[in-house]
């Protein structure tokens, strides 16, 4: 059981990163990484995670950061290894991994980060899922997990480019548990810049995830890489 | 036909708010009226929307504004007298409603800023809505009209303080023509503080406007009233 509300525990802990070859994976490793994080990240492929993870290490050392503890895995592996695990893979697929991974995941947090979206003519749209959100799936195959989302809209570009000190987006965390959505909060305010604002329970994700159909709707008209910060006196 | 999109067009412009008595419909045209817009409350009782006129009347000129052009009338009634429609009604009825409008609506730019939202026992969870969402239900409905999404997450509290001289919010403005949004938009920034930002077409207005849950849950948490921004280079 991970049961963390600070910085200290969270820095005692193991971050997998499923689908950590991918950008998002990657971007999120990178950053856990240079927060002095040990991460390790999975794949189908053993070889590609290790591959990966040579490229992260090198990234925050040449980035002046201290050497990380960065491994490759196959996801299995991956699962096994890590204290609170990422689901960063491709939405297809999505259920049908964390399936297999349940033995593994069994006890532990894991934050889905999944956005179901489809591409169209004129560009990306929502797409329906049986369960409700890329979250709930994860949960209803992952009965012995906690599941939380988080981490949707942070642009893989922004997190890739290490000489952006200051990420300037708040991570909306959803999840049923108090004490596992307080741990992704943490582990979100490890990026620089950024802050871990709870924003619901799981029933509450789907919009989420959709939403970042919309933020590259905006990424389009606006030529940017757009995040959300979340407004409100006291906050 | 609405085309404009600069400030000087809008001010020519009556908005009329259907649903005008509701907090929310109450509030955008308390802040369209004393940014000096013509504005038409509507409600199925037309001696019901002329005393919330005569109520937003008196809170504009008593925060020291220029006495507006606020009237009331019965939804048909405003319908047809604006130039430019936002529905603010309950989402119990929404389609009813405006397709017993059809008529009136017709060529005309209809803002729908309504959200689609069931209140559970652990608090407010999205609705299913056949056609994706209310927008798309309102074009569903107004074949003749142009739906336009927008003013889903701003607050009715904030709205009626006319002592908050500026807003901390972007509106995310959701149709099918530029031209359309960019009124949206324009009008959006007669909130003062307010940014209009485009956020796609209606097949991603859904997210947004059941995001109001999450705005729900993050108002409970940490006792606001939360709004978002769009945040990114260039922005």
């Amino acid at each position: 059981m991970v049961d963390v509300t600070s910085r200290d525990d969270i820095e005692g802990l193991t971050v997998g990163v499923l689908g950590g070859t991918g950008a998002q994976g990657r971007g999120l490793a990178l950053r856990w990484a240079a927060a002095g994080v040990p991460v390790v990240l999975g794949s189908r492929d053993a070889q590609r995670a290790e591959a990966a993870a040579a490229e992260v290490t090198e990234t925050v050392v040449a980035a002046g950061f201290a050497a990380p503890s960065v491994t490759g895995a196959d996801n299995a592996t991956c699962a096994s290894r890590a204290d609170v695990v990422v689901a960063a893979m491709p939405w297809d697929g999505h259920g049908e991994l964390l399936s297999s991974l349940a033995g593994e995941l069994a006890g532990k947090v894991v934050i889905d980060c999944v956005n179901p979206l489809g591409f169209g003519k004129t560009g990306p749209y929502p797409l329906d899922v049986a369960e409700g959100s890329a979250a709930q799936q994860a949960q209803a195959v992952l009965p012995s997990s906690r599941v939380v989302g988080a981490f949707h809209h942070v642009s893989a570009v922004v997190l890739a480019d290490l000489s952006q000190a200051s990420v300037d987006i708040d991570v909306l965390v959803l999840g049923e548990e108090r004490a596992d959505t307080d741990l992704v909060q943490a582990l979100a305010e490890l990026i620089p810049g950024a802050r871990g604002m709870f924003a619901g329970r799981l029933v509450n994700c789907g919009q989420v995830e959709k939403l970042t159909a919309n933020l590259i709707a905006i990424n389009r008209r606006y030529k940017t890489h757009a995040g959300i910060r979340v407004t409100g006196h006291g906050l």
